[in-house]
């Protein structure tokens, strides 16, 4: 018998005489001419009828058993599946402890209960489907930078770099049962997990003019925030000889348009999943446009400065919590306010002022120290998705920025990119459980990660 | 001036008038009626050599400055290059200050030089071929599991469980600066760096049947071997619904031979490099077959079981520093021995000690607790190249061996998936910079990684 999974079998062309397919049942109804199966191997979101005789039945066919069936692939009376499997043996592979499995048949389990099992949501229809379409989308980023001449680089994750300072960062000790002398020693000097892999994209940069990383990165914030994990994943790009915040933001845009029509082509039923139960009805309209068409979503697309935002903040109708002032980050409040003035689009702002913006961010020389270079794209429910910037490649500028916030010893190594054939350049990153979050409508950052870790929570 | 990437403008079918190139200066070569250059942007190996007027000339116009070039692409005189640039202007965008520039012009750097500057070896040849290697060998890899109906699993970096108890943990904690009764409380529980993504991998291989993950790993083993590092790349793979350790090593060699192959075809001026300059010249042979065909390589394999490994290593003519006995762990020169004994091609060796082998490993009840459905692949001049095995889907078994070793508290959860549909299933994992020292011939793997971390070293 030819072994199909269950995506073969349903998409089949042709009857086939012996076949064989493995997986979970989800389904079992018992009539009293015919038995009903429905079998899922992860493969798609759709299981695959098996149609048998009662007498197949077993006590240990349960919802949830593992089984293998074998049997005639024909075409399927029912308008909505194109092929049915008709049974002539059915091995229950192993059997499931129905009592004690947390998820139960045919039911559709919220989120947050499924998130109690992190070694079992994966069985559950929507966990399932969100799943395939991170691969999916994990496939899209690596296809899109290769197709566009990156170079793909694994950035570092263990740095001595505690780079630009931000956030919170874990440092790294060797395991608790030797001496603690030994913790900072291994590598001889503090060492970090990173949260972010620029500084080292800058180093390829100077080499392969377009580079990009797609990995782990990691912040010790105390959030139990929606929009804010532990470790997640970030997609970050470096472009050389580029000398306009406009190129960085194209290649965001691209990126999105390229990745999302990937996602939506290769699996539409699981994202159909998504937009019907688990995105609230106007979030859908906002993400995919009638027609399921991420284009429709930048086309109107918004573009203002920094000081634009502020100005439009200061004469909104409502009061903030945090008042708006020029020199003051945007928060949350102001973000939702921004993009909601804008018509609930993506929102680019550009041109942040100098002493808000780490070191490397390039002056655009609009007055002495006033603002840098730098982007960051807000959308509908969100918030921030990808930030980028120009970065300062002028040697005289870099060394007194360093010099003012003593951190010259610190990045000599990175004053050196300068001094050897710098070219203007710049980059960005996007957060990829947000990208996730937003195309899909997933209201928790926990669901769109397989094991999310947050403060108080490192499961398995 | 249409701007066209180094590689695009070597592969130009067509003259074209209006060229802009930029990129770094390889070499410059002033002639009294001629000037020539090589730029190079990373786009490949090669260079595209610059024909201008010896009066574009300029004194900042030297070996690593950024330029500019703007011409005509000419079809080249010269044989070995197919296309030239006519320069009407040069610019140079960031001069190089050649003096302390630590890569000089035309000089074959040894590794061990270039391995000084992480910040800039990447500008040297050597490295440069090994990064678009390894980024083509990433692609690759996913292409390869994405084309064969693999799901793409994150498997968390960060993890409570603390696995195979095999090898030093790094262990996380937040930054010194906070109060050290903190360092074990941000997720409530003593978290680790991992050392394998497979007890995770299990998890969703029970509901996505074949799946894979491709991401960083971590030792903290004092180690200055040329074979280990600190943060290293693992490629691994789980199957449900496999009954046998040859279906494991079946995957392990396709995935071998098209991800070489592909590397082969996309990228064979970069492999040329190394099989004539770094590779000693009989491990060329060895690895790629006289038609650089990774085929070839997997056509001798050869197949042999721990118990008649040890029975060769006794019988071997000479003496070893660590004494081949039945039960202990295969030393390197044992691994040396037995690729040497079959003719310098891959082993794998199967079946070895229960008692050697971690918890999940499947007994293979040839005895009492004699052996377990373990696979490891060794290779010539690397060693063990992948590892892996069929795993304990009985409960019974499963519950008795963790009761013995007191983990059944810790791996309730990894119990419960024997409870609920539990399957045979199989993995393995490959070690990606071991790899690519083995296709490619690098002694040492400090050499196949951009950021290398190992004891007493982090840099940058």
């Amino acid at each position: 018998a030819v072994r199909l999974r269950v995506r073969e079998a349903l998409g089949a062309r042709e009857p086939a005489d012996a076949v064989r397919v493995q997986g979970w049942v989800r389904s079992v109804r018992s009539q009293k001419e015919v038995l009903f199966l429905h079998i899922n191997d992860g493969s798609s979101l759709e299981s695959l009828q098996v149609v048998a005789d009662p007498s197949l039945e077993k006590r240990d066919l349960t919802f949830g058993s593992a089984v293998e069936v074998q049997g005639k692939l024909v075409k399927s009376p029912h308008r909505m599946q194109n092929m049915e499997l008709q049974a002539e043996t059915i091995r229950v592979v192993g059997p499931c402890d129905i009592w004690s499995f947390p998820l139960k048949m045919k039911e559709r389990h919220p989120l947050e209960y499924v998130r109690q099992f992190p070694h079992l949501r994966c069985r559950n229809n929507t966990l399932g489907a969100l799943l395939r379409i991170r691969s999916e989308a994990t496939a899209g980023i690596h296809s899109f930078f290769q197709d566009n001449g990156y170079v793909h680089i694994h950035t570092p994750i263990i740095t001595s770099n505690d780079c630009e300072g931000a956030g919170e960062l874990f440092q790294i000790g060797v395991s608790s049962a030797k001496e603690s002398a030994e913790k900072t020693h291994f590598f001889n000097v503090p060492a970090f997990l990173t949260v972010s892999g620029q500084l080292h994209l800058e180093v390829m940069a100077g080499a392969f003019t377009h580079v990009f990383t797609f990995g782990p990165t990691f912040r010790a914030e105390n959030s139990q925030s929606r929009r804010h994990l532990a470790e997640f994943y970030m997609v970050e790009a470096e472009l050389s000889f580029t000398e306009s915040l406009q190129d960085i933001m194209q290649v965001m845009e691209d990126l999105f348009k390229t990745v999302t029509s990937t996602v939506l082509s290769k699996c539409p039923h699981d994202v159909e999943l998504f937009h019907k139960y688990i995105a609230p009805a106007q979030k859908v309209m906002r993400v995919t446009g009638k027609n399921c068409s991420p284009v429709i979503l930048f086309s109107s697309s918004c573009r203002i400065s920094y000081s634009e935002a502020v100005e439009i903040l200061k004469q909104a109708p409502q009061t903030f919590t945090f008042k708006p002032e020029w020199g003051c980050d945007l928060q949350t409040e102001h973000e939702k306010y921004l993009v909601k003035h804008c018509g609930e689009v993506p929102v680019f702002v550009v041109n942040y002022p100098y002493d808000l913006k780490p070191f490397y961010m390039r002056d655009n020389e609009d007055g002495p120290q006033h603002t840098v270079a730098a982007v960051d794209l807000l959308v509908p429910g969100v918030g921030e998705l990808c930030g980028g910037s120009l970065r300062e490649e002028r040697l005289p500028f870099l060394e007194s920025r360093l010099q003012r916030l003593g951190l010259t010893d610190a990045y000599q190594w990175y004053l050196d990119l300068r001094k050897f054939g710098s070219v203007p350049h710049g980059g960005f990153g996007m957060g990829f459980e947000r990208y996730l979050q937003y195309i899909l409508g997933v209201d928790n950052i926990k669901d769109v990660i397989p094991f999310p870790r947050f403060s108080h929570s490192c499961l398995l």
